[in-house]
């Protein structure tokens, strides 16, 4: 740090209450990186750990009249390095701010704060008889202002819908320190330029998200019903599970494995698992009929097919996907992609991932949310990592592959997890010279010196 | 119309196949006025009758040349005077632009043109088993490209959501000519700002919609069961809606009339109506059981209930709420407001108008979307309307208290209607200074001339 820096970080430390601002070694290694298997190359000036907004307040203030980038941080489970804070910047923690404020069994709302669990949310709610639907695959780690941030979705979002469409309201510290509130507590409203879903999905660029209204629904009740299903290969799986779709169907949760996932699964697990793999999940009043259905329909396609309503034989079959995702990181560094496509594409998009591996020499298990056509492709390679060391040009290489074709299925880079660093050379592919001016602009009227995590999402 | 703008018109036309350029008085008349009851102060330049993308494309790059401010009109049924226009402007209507240009029951999106009305698209998705959920009370005359430029409700939207919910992508031509497609085609995605959600709303403020992918979902099947309930009044009319809510059931649709708005509909009809009128009706898996909890509610809290799944009985209790509209229309101009509040807070906010009619000694009938708390005060009065008189003192005073109230409660100026001309002065009372800023500067971004519906929303 140099001496300017130094002295300019007194101003902060007297702003803050001693405990907020953290400057421990271990601290700043930890805030360099998220879990998408990258890191920045060098610590972080500080770490803010805000325990109320006007901590957020006083760090954005210092930040603005010193010109220091700030980066947003929740958990740190983003997979796209969005969190990933590097040398000169300063890290702007909510992680500490995890409370439940209220909720309302009438209005059906209740207000957090950033730093709380998916999980905790949901276990406070429960009591209520309520619900908060989105719920990533890190839920039981990750934060709801990080959900809001990346507009994070997760396996019931088929049915219930993405984040976007649970949050009413948000309090928002802009980059000179002050706090607006955008939207409305009422679950209709539209008085002016919608700033709430604007914030959403913007990974920290545009503002820090220090509370949050949140739209709830019922908790689901009755019986849940799960069918688990392996196939010959994804092709098979991906057109049983479009079929299904096509039958107007409307499963909570339908999710797809590829052979090669269900392979590494087996050999972390022990288990003889093979083939690829169809998880489908109803609840609500009619599950055991979409159940059924669809049950006959992937048997027709060819599945080998299991119903139960029995929870812990479902909950075997619900691990199943679930543990995918650490018996791919017990092989090697990984590298989780997100693409997108029309749901009558994903037999397409399976295809594309093995050719593009296959040509380059790469592992790539694919994990598909198939109830809206959202792919996992995953690389599983040696090095890289945290040390800040760049995955082979392979797969990179391969990646490109990926993306351009999913551009071309008439997909999307990102369904959920964001464009952080790793996906900003492909953006204007996808949006195009003027509309990624646009969100320049509309950037630069939220953050005119740019300091809100800049060389991310955009 | 001065020589010159009759020389900078002649360039429009001769951009333009002949009849798409309309300049007959009558047209230019119709183009003066909305539905809200109020008109512009003349009748403005010329209409521009697009039946293509390239002829809004035009329009626009001849308005940006010529500095010339542009109305966008969809089929002008708002209620907020958005599309008004003016002298000295010009009007590009989207209204004969309405085909339904793709349809998958797979992806179960379709691409539409945006002068499609609401019911057309209806009737042809009905014939694939699927539905797009936004349905205005105008939805026999209103369009698609206009439920975005306001994000339209309806009757069911406490249950299927608001318009932003189901759109997917958005092509726009900017201020300049130029368009750009937003958003995607894939259920999920978030690569960079949600343009899409920014524009949907936005009033034809920030650029002119020309076609959308809409997301579906499939039709509702199963038989719909109705109960309509008569209360002494309003207020435990709203403690049952509030009530059912809170048992956390999702009926389809629950609407409530005050006693004003049935005595006023039994006036027009002649049938022997009084009391306070709540609709309810229940579709899907499990309809009749929500139906015959939610009529015990009501009876509980001292309604006169009918249950039926009757089509020709639940379509005269459907027309109940319907009809309201016409009716209030037969006894003089009327202003529809459109505040939205809390649902635990509607009891209050429907003594809060009774209240603030009585005081200012004018006629205000209030209907509700009593699941999600929107309600629209209805003002009657003699005189005002298209002629473009100002409704009495006594009206804005009134709504003035409305408008307060309404904020003071935790709740918005606007649930669906936009804010149009009519609600410019209390804009600032709820977004605040520094956000109506914001909102002036991403305006700025996209339309740095301001030539977009200027006047309008913001
Ligand atoms: C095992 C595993 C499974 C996962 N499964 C899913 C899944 O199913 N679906 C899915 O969408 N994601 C998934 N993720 C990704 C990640 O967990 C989510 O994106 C999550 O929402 C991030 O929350 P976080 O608190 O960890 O955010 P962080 O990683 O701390 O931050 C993520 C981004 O948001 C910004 N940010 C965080 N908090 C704020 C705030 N309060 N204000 C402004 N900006 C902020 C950061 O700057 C960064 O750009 C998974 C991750 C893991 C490790
Ligand atoms: C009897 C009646 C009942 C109603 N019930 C409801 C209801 O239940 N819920 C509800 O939300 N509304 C309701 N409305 C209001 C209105 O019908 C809706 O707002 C409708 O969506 C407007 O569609 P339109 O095509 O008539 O738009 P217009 O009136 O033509 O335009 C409305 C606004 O959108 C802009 N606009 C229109 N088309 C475009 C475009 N393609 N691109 C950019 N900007 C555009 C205009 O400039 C204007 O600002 C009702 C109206 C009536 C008369």
């Amino acid at each position: 740090m140099t001496a300017a820096a130094a002295t300019a970080l007194d101003d902060l430390r007297a702003a803050l209450p001693a405990d907020v601002l953290v400057t421990e070694p271990a601290a700043l290694e930890v805030a360099r990186a998220d879990r998408s298997g990258h890191s920045s190359t060098g610590a972080p000036l500080a770490v803010v750990e805000a325990t109320e907004v006007a901590h957020v307040q006083a760090a954005m203030r210092w930040a603005s009249a010193h010109g220091v980038a700030v980066v947003p941080r929740g958990a740190g489970t983003g997979l796209a390095g969005g969190a990933n804070a590097g040398p000169g910047e300063l890290v702007v923690s909510v992680d500490r701010m995890r409370r439940l404020l209220d909720v309302s069994l009438v209005d059906q709302t209740c207000t957090v704060e950033p730093g709380i669990r998916n999980l905790e949310l949901d276990e406070l709610l429960a009591g209520h008889g309520l619900w908060w639907p989105p719920d990533p695959a890190s839920r039981a780690i990750s934060t709801v202002g990080g959900n809001i941030a990346t507009n994070a979705g997760g396996l019931l979002c088929a049915k219930h819908g993405v984040t976007r469409e649970w949050v009413l309201s948000l309090d928002v510290v802009l980059a000179d320190g002050e706090l607006i509130r955008t939207g409305h507590r009422t679950v209709k409203g539209v008085t002016g330029l919608d700033l709430t879903a604007l914030v959403i999905g913007s990974e920290g660029t545009l503002g820090i998200v220090v509370g949050a209204v949140l739209k709830l629904r019922p908790a689901v009740t009755g019986a849940v019903w799960t069918v688990g299903a392996f196939f010959s290969d994804e092709e098979r799986a991906a057109a049983a599970c479009t079929a299904i779709t096509a039958a107007r169907l409307r499963p909570a949760i339908m999710e797809l494995v590829d052979r090669e996932g269900v392979g590494m699964l087996a050999a972390y697990t022990g288990e003889p698992l093979a083939g690829a793999f169809v998880l489908l999940q109803a609840d609500e009043a009619g599950a055991e009929e979409v159940a059924r259905t669809a049950a006959a329909m992937l048997e027709a396609h060819g599945g080998t097919v299991e119903v139960t309503d029995d929870p812990a034989r479902s909950d075997l079959l619900v691990q199943v996907r679930r543990q995918v995702h650490f018996a791919l990181e017990s092989f090697g560094t990984i590298l989780v992609e997100d693409v997108s496509v029309p749901r009558s594409r994903m037999a397409d998009m399976f295809r594309i991932c093995r050719d593009a591996a296959a040509r380059h020499g790469v592992r790539l298990p694919v994990t598909c949310h198939a109830g809206d056509g959202n792919l996992h492709p995953t690389f599983v390679f040696e090095g890289g990592g945290p040390d800040g060391t760049e995955p082979p040009a392979a797969v990179w290489a391969a990646a490109d592959e990926v993306f351009q074709a999913a551009i071309a299925l008439g997909g999307t880079l990102t369904g959920e997890h964001g464009v952080g660093t790793l996906k900003r050379r492909w953006l204007v592919d996808e949006l195009g010279e003027r509309q990624l001016a646009l969100q320049h602009a509309i950037k630069a009227a939220f953050d005119p010196q740019g300091i809100l995590n800049p060389g991310k999402a955009l």
